[in-house]
């Protein structure tokens, strides 16, 4: 590690960077289980400490890795939503952004899918350890649902945030397994469900469906108190 | 094997038995993939080759498995529908049998999910290899929704029993991460979801509901061809 105070952070940063980009390389050829930490530090040119100074282990570079997709999808949505009025144009444009931030990692969201679909895996989306970017994720869902034009009653306003990160979570899973050219299939599948969800959401605004609509939220929230997360709330 | 014709039958029905049960105690104890069959063919008391007669690898004994499953939630479910004319009592039957089914094999299923939530694997509930099963199950929904009081449109009735028994298979996940005192959350949550199902079956069978029903199902089906098994139908 440098020592010298002026340049620390950029080359801290550098260093940061060239490990992880270094480590997705290699997940992505051999798989994650077949990478180990000296792999990753001795292909990086650092040394295996300066290697566990920036990430305390395998997952982290994996947290990190979530971290930038969020970062990136931040970066792009914001402007693109500033046009946007409509609830339709404005989740379209939040998926959208999203699944072309991925695109370049469309093969190694294949090898991280292998272990991180296990729900006891710290790097399986809903756990724990994914908090931060979760968080981060649903945050931006609901800035997106903070268009002028979008009426929708504070009850269920309140759990579409959630919702829509789980919708993007099963578009991404379904974007995984997708081999036709250029993933169309997955833009397909983006326009005619955002096209739906937008209906599904105006029809649940509706007086006549409170009912109905406050059995699915509370059965939405029985479901998130079952996760592991949902039981520090209990 | 036994050359014997007249216990032939019955004592490979017995053998097979054997080889199944021994095989779920061990992948059990030990974990699939640490499980050979080489080690289940020799606590069963069998060669290796009589294992393999009946099992043509690992993966066939999971199908056995899940085939057993099947069998036995038919059998506890058909004798129950009887009696139950609505909807909503078919439907919570059907997953009351079927969870109370299942029961026995928890810790196992455990285990199971490991490898099989991993699209890729053949033991997965949705790949080609677990067809039959799956099948079978579908058509049990579809029985199900066979009561003299139940009207439902033509449309949203082909697509229903496979929508069920997705939904059965998410009800499963729960049940597997589950871990309340007699999975009572699991029982818990059927109550909930078959309620709200059966208002949501009888909204979207509404007239007025016809065009975004129609939209719906129409995704249904780009999601179901998009599944492995559905690019042979394309």
């Amino acid at each position: 590690m440098t020592k010298q105070k002026d340049t620390k952070t950029v080359k801290g940063d550098q260093t940061k960077t060239l490990i992880l980009e270094t480590a997705l390389e290699m997940f992505q050829e051999r798989g994650y289980n077949e990478t180990t930490m000296r792999a990753v530090a001795q292909k990086a040119g650092v040394s295996l400490g300066n290697a566990y100074y920036y990430f305390h282990s395998k997952e982290h570079l994996i947290q990190a890795f979530y971290q930038r997709m969020q970062d990136s999808h931040l970066a792009a949505a914001l402007p693109a939503l500033e046009s946007e009025k409509t609830l339709k144009a404005r989740l379209l444009t939040m998926m959208r952004t999203k699944m072309e931030t991925m695109e370049p990692y469309h093969q190694f969201a294949g090898v991280l899918f292998k272990t991180a679909a296990n729900p006891d895996s710290p790097l399986n989306p809903f756990s724990d350890e994914t908090d931060p970017v979760r968080d981060a994720s649903i945050q931006l869902f609901a800035q997106a649902l903070d268009g002028e034009k979008i009426r929708i009653p504070k009850d269920l306003r309140a759990e579409l945030p959630y919702l829509l990160w789980v919708y993007s979570m099963g578009v991404v899973l379904f974007w995984i397994h997708d081999r036709s050219p250029k993933h169309r299939r997955t833009f397909r599948l983006l326009d005619h469900t955002v096209d739906l969800l937008d209906k599904l959401i105006h029809l649940a605004s509706n007086p006549f469906m409170r009912p109905l609509r406050k059995q699915a939220l509370r059965l939405v929230q029985e479901i998130k108190e079952a996760l592991p997360d949902g039981d520090e709330h209990e």
